[in-house]
């Protein structure tokens, strides 16, 4: 598998799934300002919209869309829990992984890193962190993962919680939310991740100047 | 299986799933303003965004998020096709729902349905109409179905063009999508959901006046 990424962009969540269950992948760093791939090739061929993650499979075939890329990764592992395998614990994990995708990442985050952001799309899209939050606060109370375990859905989050130390909001009214946060960065493949891609987008920062 | 849906709301891309596969459930008429079920409870104790589709399995869980729903229709009746059970169909199943979810639903028409909705709001939302549109068209040129064969895909994407006609924008700008449209309308699983959730919208319409 070849995953195309952005340091620290929403495919920071596959590269966590992949050293979780200790899957090897090989990694192309695209530069979505000028979308090109790290070999050079223009991005928008692979992903029309240019957006990470997008991933080559092993036969070759193209990949888009966080939630269905965490879920090939965690799908070409089964033994490692990243995705349950069973009816009612995939439907759970679709649940999160839609909620997550729609609710979060494009309802709040998109709507304030999107290069044509204004003040009125920055000021409408953080009118809906309160009841969104307030979902995860109320669910992660006195729970260690949002289903039963580590998985892609928890890639996700975290991934998404790291951008709020850029946009907002303050995690500490989410005290819950907040610890969750702070458990999921302590995890190794988790901390090897965000090290790695921190690193990355720091160099990237000072290209760019 | 019970769902709680509001007409012509995305709850339509479920029952026409429920129709295509001939599976029972009883349907709930949700009044969204007043956030009250048809058996007049509070809906928000059922889902605290109080979105529709929610689904009340057989076994009295709440699930909620509209491509969890469908996957979950889809997988009671695994004969019907609605949703493939290779890995390969369940991953691009999984993109194209992902893609419909974020980049539609929430990216384009959330936006402009949205009760605090803006003039700015909505002309930021249709700077992705055309990217967007783009790729489905290119898509549908000469194939029948997003997949290989109808699924719940099919359902949603059908539910979405349903709503250009109240926001744009026109699909003749599109003709293999507008072509598609009008094929899943023809289809009879969709005919009989459209016609039946009309009728409950108009009626809904004379009675809020």
């Amino acid at each position: 598998m070849e995953l195309y990424f952005a340091p620290l962009a929403c495919s920071l969540a596959t590269r966590i799934a992949l050293y979780d269950a200790n899957i090897s992948a090989t990694f192309n760093q695209v530069d979505l300002a000028r979308r090109r791939t790290a070999d050079d090739r223009d991005f928008l061929t692979l992903n029309p919209l240019g957006q990470v993650p997008t991933l080559r499979t092993e036969s070759g075939d193209i990949l888009t869309e966080n939630g269905a890329i965490l879920q090939y990764v965690a799908d070409s592992a089964p033994a490692s829990g990243l995705a349950p395998t069973d009816r009612v614990g995939r439907a759970k994990l679709h649940q999160w992984l839609s909620f997550l995708g729609t609710e979060l990442h494009k309802g709040i985050f998109a709507l304030q890193f999107d290069r044509a952001t204004t003040d009125a799309l920055t000021a409408y899209a953080r009118t809906k962190i309160a009841s969104r939050f307030a979902i995860l606060e109320r669910h992660l109370t006195g729970r260690e993962f949002l289903l039963d375990q580590f998985t892609v859905a928890d890639a996700y989050l975290t991934t998404l919680l790291n951008w709020t130390r850029k946009t907002g909001p303050n995690l500490a009214d989410w005290p819950a939310l907040a610890a969750y946060h702070q458990r999921m960065l302590a995890r190794p493949s988790v901390a090897r991740a965000v090290a790695e891609e921190f690193a990355l987008y720091t160099a990237e920062l000072a290209h760019a100047k």
